[in-house]
């Protein structure tokens, strides 16, 4: 009765070793004997919708699940089925199974996969087992039966995992077909999506224009790279880690995305992807980026449709009654705000303002400004990107019908706006006036070691105080335009890498000055906030300062493992799986918030911030942010916000109302 | 009697405003009237050196310090001097000054610059103010005094600043000296040094076989400049700051060094170095590099020599009574070491031993290895440097006499041993008989966005642990070899870059290991310590965790706090200069530690590691280890010792002496 199997299951369940077992003593029932006798097996929704739908087999003259072998002779249940069905051979008995049915559902408060025996035209109930249910399923299956009450609104919520959520979000590749695997590497956005090879942004916006789905290699992506990205079906770079640029900005996207395939190998030049098993392909090959597992595949593989179905929306809108903490999306574009408002998220936790000087209207005059040699002349370009932003702004205002909207101010290294390569370089300098000389000092006397430690973010806003000011007038005068058509909006304006009070001072300074100047020009008031990104050990340590000038923190958790861990993340992913696959990190610090070690930062920054200002907002909004041990952990030092991937949004309310759940008590019934 | 100036001055002093005055009434003696009457001012020892020396100037008729002016008739004051003197003009007032001077000293308790008048052949004494002195001097005539019981010995440790015992090991251009200034930089590494230019390591070298001084000027120093730099007499650096590799290195040669000399350009390819008044030079012009102020100098000033004499050791000697921290030195060369002796530092507390893999002979090994295909072949390449890091580590041990050496394992990417340019690789693939393709192709592969973030230090340690087993059986077997020629020695071994203990637990087992199979091959038994250096923030909050498997913890400031401001000391010159003008950082933190910051992870990381391992020693070894305000710091929280630069340590050792006397609650008479 208590054989090692059992042992093993049991403990693999979480029952004692030693607990006691339910016996269940009935005659037994053979399947095989007088018409009518056979066992089968019947479900009554289905696994992939859980849309009530009976499904099964039946198979005369045979015992336990023989009938779902592929055997000559089993059949259907339902007469609807082609063929024979057991409905049409034993109406009575089919009935029945029905109401067990009904009855399993009511009494084991869950769709059951009932096993059953017919002897001698006598229904045998033999075994229920819960129904294998795919991500979808499960939703429909639980709202379904609290719909019924025959579960609590909290027992739906806490059946379906989180992490499901996202995957239902994508199309997926169907588990059942065959893949032809040409390589892998780190699954950075979930999701898959076929298309045919391109190995350039500008081929990508050419294939987008001829309507001709694709997905985007390269060794690594840059800002450039962004509207290639928004053009693709999927990306594949060969460089970088879960939080390199390719994965974030695919995340962000809701782009599928495989990163770090370094067992493949890409020759852009020549254009020719060539596998580990030698085999080579070129632009115009049709290949699966499955960013879900992080295979890329052949040719176009079976996908299963990504599923928003009504039951997705009420099982959210539950959970929302439970969450105790905000959940926010990261979002840049119009389009990402479009998204998040489509997840029900509440806010903008962080809008990256760097990546919208990419577009051909603004690059240049971007490069403009970088070469400016006066406060003046910078001015003078940067008084041409004002409208730009102002209009970026108020587009995002608009969308978010004055829920928040947290704007980070610029933060990107000039060089990154730059041109590497000597082609780029001589267009510049034609483009700009300049000897070529000039423009590559310039550029070389931007590049740097460790951009990630370097000239970026306050650390411009200080010594170019020119940048933040034009940010902070399109902040502002767009708030003014929106409240001029019924919106009304308190901007939060975020200044990323700090690392010492005085820097918050001085940019407060700024931004006080410039808002005070919108106010007497456009004679009316508003409120805005201000708060700075936590994103350096430092920041968190002086958080009682530094909240004297700020009225939020929000900790960048990216850059703060980067900081903490000593540690790049674009770089770590050439050992990362080697670490984690020997313990060294329990888990990928980028992936998983390291409570022990960055974790502690946080709880430091954020018992010191409220040492300095009792109302202080606080929140996550890096990577992290909608993941569930974040999340519990920023419920449990009493955080405001998390904030995350648009996509990510609907796990991250759901995985916040179950831990919600959790802590008031609840039992599983 | 209180006018401006004198509120002023008193204020400057620290005296409250209010404060009583002594107000000393005499008769009013004029220098002017019947012979002999005049004016004139002595000083008993040498400005410069400190030594007994009587000098002066007296002016017959005249009032005040007339004398100093270059007037005629005024005239020296002993005998020996050229022309008419005091001394022979009026013998017995000429002996009463020099009586006066004696008492002055013993009851001032200082050596006293006198004025004098005097009236009808009465001597009169005006005035006397402290003797202005040179650093050399004021450790002379503080030693003296101490020597004479004058002053007691902690007075005259007190009396010397720590900062000026840096300047006296170095040649200095002279104060009086005409400065033609082409150029100015951080002052990186103190001392002043002439030279002719060169531009690369080479010509640096040839010029040192030539023994034609000269100065190595690059835009930036890599670890393949060290030859050079050994070479030369001065370097100057275009790009970097004051942590950058060319100031690192040039301390610790006590190399004079001038970085980040952005307004100087400089041509390598054309051997052209560019000031901003549009002059240009070339090599073999003559110039010198002050490293002291910071500046460029055409030609050669007058220079002032280093002075280490006896009365500096004696001072030194003193101060060691009273020091209660340990004070070690950085050394990674026999000569450093060699040089940490002589200034009698207790150990070496960092050996960086990457420097050690650059040498011709073991380059070519280094690249050997970072080829080869398998394990096996890597320590076959790795068995040909160990016979060489044994002869390394044997030699530290020699000089070191049984002091203790902290080695710190490898650390350094190791696409720093490949070539970047294209005729490198060429050749380096000719060499090792490659595809110049296959050669190119890991030298991107190995490249890294954030080298500082990167795969470096226990990173390698893990994935590659031949690289440590290596290291770990040159140090061995050096401890067995130096035992048996009686030289007892406890080396402790660092694992650089620690963010997670199982790194520390990982490691620690390998060499461990490698000691016991050490032990039996050579029948013999040694102890040794291994420990850890804190460069991440992520390692000073899990010391307690991580000082399980670790004796000792050295914090790395340098590393430490560029993580806890994410800012890259090689990056912060760009904008650093405009931070601590405008108060954002009050200082900079690669210069002074940042108590409020760093030095919080500092306490964090000491009071945890003491929490898991009571025992554990505790020390800072980066290049903030020789300053007064860190070694305050580290003597606050009970650390064992600090290193620093071998020519930093006779400064570290007055400046703990010093602390140990104020706190022991020295005033001073």
């Amino acid at each position: 009765m208590c054989g090692t199997s059992a042992r093993i299951l049991r403990e693999a369940k979480g029952a004692p070793k030693d607990a006691g077992l339910g016996l269940v003593v009935q005659d037994m029932a053979l399947g095989v004997g007088a018409p009518e006798s056979g066992s089968g097996v019947i479900q009554y929704v289905s696994s992939d919708s859980g849309q009530p739908q009976i499904t099964g087999r039946y198979l005369s003259q045979s015992q336990g699940r023989d009938a779902l072998n592929d055997i000559e002779g089993a059949m259907y249940l339902t007469a609807d089925a082609r063929g024979a069905s057991l409905e049409e051979l034993c109406p009575p008995l089919f009935q029945k199974l029905v109401d067990y049915g009904a009855l399993c559902r009511t009494r084991l408060r869950e769709e059951m996969e009932v096993e059953f025996t017919i002897e001698n035209n006598e229904l045998r109930i033999i075994d229920a087992v819960r129904v294998q249910r795919s991500a979808r399923a499960a939703v429909r299956i639980a709202t379904a039966l609290a719909e019924d009450d025959v579960i609590s609104r909290q027992d739906a919520i806490m059946r379906v995992h989180s992490n499901a959520l996202s995957e239902m979000l994508h199309r997926q590749v169907d588990p059942t077909a065959t893949r032809d695997i040409l390589g892998r590497g780190i699954a950075a956005s979930p999701g898959a999506a076929t298309g045919r090879i391109v190995f350039t942004s500008s081929e990508a916006q050419a294939s987008a224009a001829r309507m001709e789905p694709c997905v985007l290699i390269r060794r690594e992506t840059s800002p450039e790279d962004i509207r290639g990205m928004h053009a693709a079906q999927a990306v594949l770079t060969m460089r970088g880690g879960i939080t390199s640029h390719a994965a974030v900005i695919g995340r962000g996207l809701g782009l599928p995305c495989v990163v770090g395939a370094s067992e493949l190998t890409v020759d852009t030049q020549k254009g020719v992807l060539k596998t580990p098993d030698g085999r080579t392909f070129r632009a115009g090959d049709e290949i699966t980026v499955d960013g879900t597992t992080g295979q890329v595949l052949l040719g176009a593989p079976k996908m299963l449709e990504a599923a928003l179905d009504d039951a997705f929306k009420t099982l959210l809108s539950w959970a929302d009654t439970y969450r105790d903490i905000g959940i926010r999306a990261n979002a840049d574009t119009p389009a990402d705000a479009q998204t998040a408002r489509n997840f029900a998220a509440e806010g903008i936790g962080l809008c990256r303002t760097e990546h919208m000087f990419f577009a051909d209207d603004r690059l240049s005059v971007m490069q403009e400004m970088i070469f400016a040699e006066t406060p003046e002349d910078r001015r003078q370009s940067l008084d041409r990107l004002l409208p730009i932003q102002r209009a970026d702004f108020k587009a995002l205002f608009t969308i978010m019908q004055g829920r928040s909207v947290c704007i980070r101010l610029f933060d990107m290294p000039l060089h990154e706006f730059l041109p590497y390569d000597k082609a780029g370089q001589r267009d510049l300098a034609a483009q700009l006036n300049l000897p070529l000389s000039d423009l590559s000092q310039r550029v070389a006397a931007l590049s740097e070691y460790n951009p990630m430690l370097g000239m970026r973010g306050v650390r411009q806003g200080i010594t170019v105080p020119e940048i933040y000011e034009m940010q902070a007038r399109a902040i502002f005068e767009a708030t003014v335009d929106a409240a001029a058509v019924g919106i009304t909006i308190v901007p939060e304006i975020m200044i990323p890498l700090i690392s010492a009070m005085k820097e918050v001072e001085i940019v407060r300074a700024t931004i006080d000055g410039v808002a005070a100047s919108v106010q007497a020009e456009r004679r009316t008031a508003f409120d805005y906030k201000l708060g700075v990104m936590v994103e350096t050990p430092r920041a968190a340590l002086r958080a009682q300062d530094i909240v004297e000038h700020a009225e939020f923190l929000s900790f960048g958790t990216n850059d703060l493992t980067q900081m903490t861990y000593g540690l790049s993340r674009d770089d770590a992913g050439r050992f990362m799986s080697q670490y984690v696959q020997k313990g060294v990190y329990a888990e990928d610090p980028f992936h998983t918030l390291d409570i022990e070690g960055v974790g502690e930062l946080l709880a430091i920054g954020a018992a010191r911030g409220r040492a300095g200002r009792p109302d202080v907002m606080l929140s996550v909004c890096g990577e992290h942010g909608g993941h569930e041990s974040t999340i519990a952990f920023c419920r449990s030092q009493g955080f405001d916000y998390v904030s995350c991937s648009p996509f990510r949004v609907p796990a991250a309310r759901l995985a916040a109302a179950q831990l919600a759940i959790v802590e008031s008590g609840y039992r599983k019934r």
